[in-house]
C-alpha cells in the first residue's frame, strides 16, 4: 500500500466549492505570446498527469466577466499585471474536447475518488483568448497543477494536451488576419527594434518568407515608423538602424487597416 | 380574476427539463444578414415580453458541437437548410447581461413562477454568430416567444433586447476585418450583381461611401470578376453590367487576403 501524500487546499477546494464559485462547464485558456531572440515564443505549463504541455487556462467566477477570468489567469502565470494586450479569440467547443481523466489521475495520486456527478467530470467549452507581452517583463510562473513552465518556440511546438494545438494555431491563424488592423507588433516588439526583427516576426506570424527589399518599402510607405540614428549591431552583419512606431501614425493607420483603404 | 392561458408545452419543458437538455448557462445568439434591395438587412425576432427586436437565439444541447447549436437556431428561425455561410465571431460575457425577467414575464402570463434555483434564472453568457443567407431563399420563422420577426434595414436599427446592439455592432465589425479573407461578398449577392450592388454592399459593411472610379479599379484589379455581356436596367440611371465571382480565382485572392500580400 502506498502512502499518498495529503489533498493539497486548493484541490480540495476545487472539487467541493468549485461548483458554488465557478461558472459550470465552461473555462477560458490563454495562448501567451511573446518574441525573443527572433523568435515568436508561446508559454506553457506542463500539466501533471499526463505529462505533456499545456495552455495555461481556469474558470470564470459566477460574478466575474470573462475577461477579467483570462487577464486573472495571465496574471498568475506572468507575473505581469498592466500592459497585456488581451483579445479573445475563438470559442472551441466539441462535446468530447475536455478530458476528465486528467483530473481523475490527479485526485488520484492523493487517494482521492472524483464523484462521477462532480462539475469537474463533464463537458466543458472553452473561450480561447491570446495575450501578447513584453517577454523581459515575464516571471513565468508555475501553477499547482502543473511540474513545469517554459517558453516555447511556436515553430518547435510539441503535441500539446486535449486540443489546445488547435486552439495555438487558430489563435495564430487570428493573428494573421489582424495583422493590418491591431497593433501587433507594437505588442511584441522591444520598444526599439531593427527591420530585420520586425521582418522576423511578420514572417514567423505569416508563416512565410517575406522579400526583404519589399517588406522594408512596404511598412515605410505606412509612414507608422521612426528611424533613429542609433544602430544595433548583429554578430556577422553590419549595424541594422533601429526603429520605433510613431505611435500617432499608427494608431491612424490601423483604423483603416494598413493595406490601405478599400 | 384573470382567465390564464395553459402553459405551452415547449415552454413547460424548457422549465422542467432544460436543465438536463442543455448545457448550463451558455447560449448562442444570431445575427442573419441578407442583402437585399441594395440594404443589409438582419432577421430579428419582437420578443413578446419586453416588445423589442431581438436576435434569434437558443441553447445548446448536452451532446451538441457549438456549431450545430447555431446552426440549428437558423434552420429553425430561416427554413434554409444548406449554403449558410455561419461563423463563430465573438462571446459576451458580462455577468449582468442575461435579463431574468423576460422569463420570469413570460410565465408569468400563465400564471406560472419559476423557482429561483431554476437553470432559467442565471447568468448566461452567449456566443455570437454571424450568418450571410441568401435573402431570397428565406422564409422567417416565428419562435414560440416571439411575436414578429421581419428583416429590418441595418442602417435603420433600432434599440434591441438586452445587449443584442452590442452584438450586432461586434458582428458588423468583424465583418469589416473579415472582408479581406472571407468571401462575404460572394454570401451575400445573388448570383449576378451589378457594380453599383457590390459597391452599396462594401459601404454598408464598412460604413462609409467610397468613391466608385476607385472602387472600380480596386475590386479588378484583383481579378475576381467575371464580366458578363448581360446588362441590369434600373431606374433612372443606364443599364449596368453584372457581374459574377471568378469562384477559383475568388479563393485564391482570399488565402493572400484581398489586398494584396504583404
Amino acid at each position: 500500500m502506498s502512502i499518498k501524500n495529503a489533498l493539497p487546499p486548493s484541490l480540495k477546494l476545487l472539487l467541493e466549492k468549485g461548483a458554488a464559485q465557478y461558472q459550470s462547464g465552461i473555462s477560458v485558456d490563454c495562448v501567451i505570446l511573446g518574441f525573443h531572440e527572433q523568435q515568436l515564443k508561446i508559454l506553457l505549463l506542463k500539466i501533471d498527469t499526463v505529462n505533456k504541455w499545456a495552455l495555461p487556462g481556469g474558470f470564470i467566477k459566477k460574478t466575474e466577466p470573462i475577461e477579467a477570468a483570462a487577464y486573472r489567469v495571465l496574471q498568475e502565470r506572468t507575473g505581469v499585471v498592466k500592459d497585456i494586450f488581451l483579445q479573445q479569440f475563438h470559442v472551441f467547443g466539441a462535446p468530447d474536447r475536455a478530458d476528465a481523466s486528467i483530473h481523475q489521475k490527479r485526485y488520484q495520486s492523493f487517494g482521492v475518488k472524483i464523484p462521477k456527478d462532480n462539475w469537474l467530470i463533464q463537458r466543458f467549452i472553452t473561450i480561447g483568448f491570446y495575450a501578447l507581452v513584453d517577454f523581459d517583463k515575464v516571471k513565468a510562473q508555475l501553477s499547482t497543477t502543473a511540474t513545469d513552465c517554459e517558453w516555447v518556440n511556436i515553430e518547435q511546438l510539441e503535441a500539446l494536451m486535449m486540443d489546445h494545438e488547435n486552439i495555438v494555431h487558430k489563435a495564430l491563424e487570428t493573428l494573421r488576419t489582424q495583422l493590418a488592423y491591431l497593433p501587433i507588433g507594437k505588442n511584441l516588439l522591444p520598444k526599439k527594434f531593427t527591420m530585420p526583427e520586425l521582418q522576423k516576426l511578420y514572417e514567423t506570424i505569416l508563416n512565410q518568407k517575406l522579400d526583404r527589399r519589399n517588406f522594408q518599402r512596404k511598412l515605410l510607405s505606412f509612414g507608422i515608423l521612426n528611424r533613429l540614428t542609433e544602430t544595433k549591431k548583429g554578430g556577422a552583419h553590419k549595424a541594422a538602424y533601429l526603429y520605433t512606431f510613431n505611435e500617432k501614425r499608427y494608431q491612424k493607420a490601423l483604423k483603416e487597416g494598413l493595406y490601405g483603404s478599400w
